[in-house]
């Protein structure tokens, strides 16, 4: 966790609308992205190692998703 | 789209265990990452507005979640 910077996830919820964001409210939606993100990545290294690879590609990605 | 950088999608991958990532599988799960963190940050705002609130707070996202 704690690895996506608050700003960008700022944005994010600024383009959706908002007025104003709390910095709680960035934390909260940046922790809820990693965890989306850590579900995909470990599903789609799975998919990379089944097929014989070591590397993660974007297709393993979109399976995943 | 194209707000979050790609060395800390990366870092999340690598540490799902992946031995190695391709830059597009990296871009193809921040623009996932962005396209959930849309649709949360669009319900939070509409709950934000319902509460008569200009401010986003971390309970209108965890609602959304």
């Amino acid at each position: 966790m704690a690895e996506l910077p608050i700003a960008p996830v700022k944005r994010i919820i600024k383009q959706a609308g908002a007025a104003r964001i709390s910095d709680d409210a960035a934390v909260a939606l940046a922790d809820a992205m990693e965890e989306f993100a850590e579900e995909i990545a470990i599903e789609a290294t799975k998919y990379a190692k089944h097929a014989g690879r070591k590397t993660v590609t974007a297709d393993d990605i979109k399976l995943a998703l």
